[in-house]
């Protein structure tokens, strides 16, 4: 562990932030000017890669509704970040390369009843919409990523077998996808769950990039983001002030803050290339933008260090 | 790491609710009775481990005031669990003695600053104080734990060498101390850095029990306390609901939750000996007892699977 921490600090870490799709996804819908003003934000603190929006049905998330004119704009502004849209079948992903998105994020639930109910489609059915999305990708000169969901625990099913995981990345790779993501969709899963499974997917896909997507609702986000650097994922999804909470579930159920991530990885030795103070402005618009105060702990105590020697002196 | 996490799993993890001391300290005083109460539902949920009170001057923590009577109270009831007193000085000790607590959990701050604003004292003269409080002890047949506080970083000089930490440890542990506790006083700790001075700690005081007591401000308690259990410490201390916080910073300055702890464990297979479902509700009584609702993200969301098939699906 010695030696590995020691590793560790040498290697920086890719972020990918995801404020504008799952952290606004079940809000209530914002003018696209707002977005774009986050989004400027985002990329003015050093987000170099970020979950655009999703080509997905207006009737089914309509904060999202605005993907193709959202895209148009930031592309047409000659942003530089990766702008990854997601999609869920060909007629997303067609949607997504009329509108000049070249990074497609397909997402498929490796459990069943979940992939049925968010894509109406068995796995298999997703599988061969990704075979066709791939094609068209190609013909765009596109790169195709896929997000493995519930890959540690499904809402209607529960634990999720680590050999469906595999098969289903197994498959994907075979078609020739460019990067792969675990999604831990309802924060079910535990560090070692996340270490052995990163561990096993690692070598598998290697030497393809493999991200992790952590929700917090059981506190355990930041501690499977490190359990999984240190078992070989490259990069790790967050949103700025824990957005993407489900309603129901204040506080508990958000993306992992991007901000404490950062925050972390700095502590750690670990470069990032985000700006803290200029995310911390960006997670305050971002948050402002659905009428919320960031739920990030960062983002209320401050960095480390940074009030000494005004920090309350507590007993111990 | 991986052969880690397999041998994790066979090991038991003790824990010590800090609810009493640390969680209340710095909140309104409230009646010994409904600290009775929390006590009793700690010890119900199979708490064996915890803070009781600290035995300091009532001028400067009045919500201790009550620490010799609610001592003898919880005593006289024959209650089984390990009762910790918090003293800084002789005259705490003398008075926790008296009161029948033969658990004496002495502070010192590693951080000269911070303990001549806690205690009144240079580091040299408390390890004065620990000197005559162990002859105290022994003539009593109690124990005496050494908190080693601010051993991460101080609210007033910031970062704090690991070499004072260990020096602090080492000549304590030449008086004759009888277990130990690295305490990130204000949530400053990185888990490289918990998991080193762990590392290092846990060899220079082996055989003795070294504990960890983690605040979450930057967001960091769980994976410094999963850092700190895999580096060889075999104690963490934590508060139902996080409490503990300081009134200036809601919501970020508390104690790791300790329903969240416990609920981590268990999925990682790691026996606690406590009840997670008696524990929330003594979280529920501990934080209404001050007007709280418990900010721990398994008193919100509750235990994984728990709501399947009822949980939120969402999208990825």
């Amino acid at each position: 562990m010695k030696t590995d921490t020691t590793v560790a600090t040498s290697r920086s870490v890719k972020l990918r932030d995801v404020t504008l799709r799952d952290g606004l996804q079940d809000e209530v819908p914002i003018p696209t000017e707002a977005k774009l003003a986050v989004f400027e934000a985002l990329v003015l603190a050093g987000v170099s890669d970020l979950e655009l929006t999703s080509f997905t049905r207006p009737d089914r998330v309509p904060a999202m509704a605005d993907a193709d004119l959202l895209a148009r704009t930031v592309i047409a502004s000659g942003a530089t970040p990766l702008l990854w849209g997601l999609v869920l079948n060909t007629r997303g992903a067609e949607r997504a390369l009329e509108a000049g998105i070249r990074h497609l994020q397909f997402v498929v639930s490796v459990s069943e009843r979940h992939n049925l109910e968010n894509t109406g489609r068995t796995v298999d059915g997703s599988l061969q919409e990704l075979e066709r999305i791939i094609e068209l990708a190609t013909d765009a000169d596109a790169l195709v990523e896929v997000t493995l969901a519930t890959a540690f625990g499904c809402p209607f099913t529960g634990p999720v077998d680590p050999a469906s995981v595999l098969d289903v990345a197994k498959r994907s790779k075979d078609m020739g996808v460019d990067r792969f993501t675990l999604a831990d969709t309802i924060g079910t899963g535990a560090p070692n769950e996340v270490s052995a499974l990163v561990r096993g997917l690692a070598d598998e896909l290697h030497p393809l990039e493999l991200g992790i997507h952590l929700h917090d609702t059981r506190g355990l986000a930041m501690a499977n983001a490190i359990a999984a650097l240190e078992a070989g994922s490259t990069r790790v999804d967050a949103a700025v002030g824990g957005l993407g909470g489900c309603p129901f579930a204040p506080g508990a159920s958000g993306n992992l803050p991007l901000e404490d991530l950062v925050h972390a990885l700095m502590a750690m030795g670990r470069p990032t290339g985000i700006d803290l103070r200029a995310l911390l402005e960006a997670s305050v618009l971002a948050c402002g933008s659905v009428g919320r105060t960031p739920n990030s702990h960062v983002g209320i105590a401050g960095p480390r260090y940074s009030g000494t020697p005004f920090e309350s002196g507590r007993t111990i």
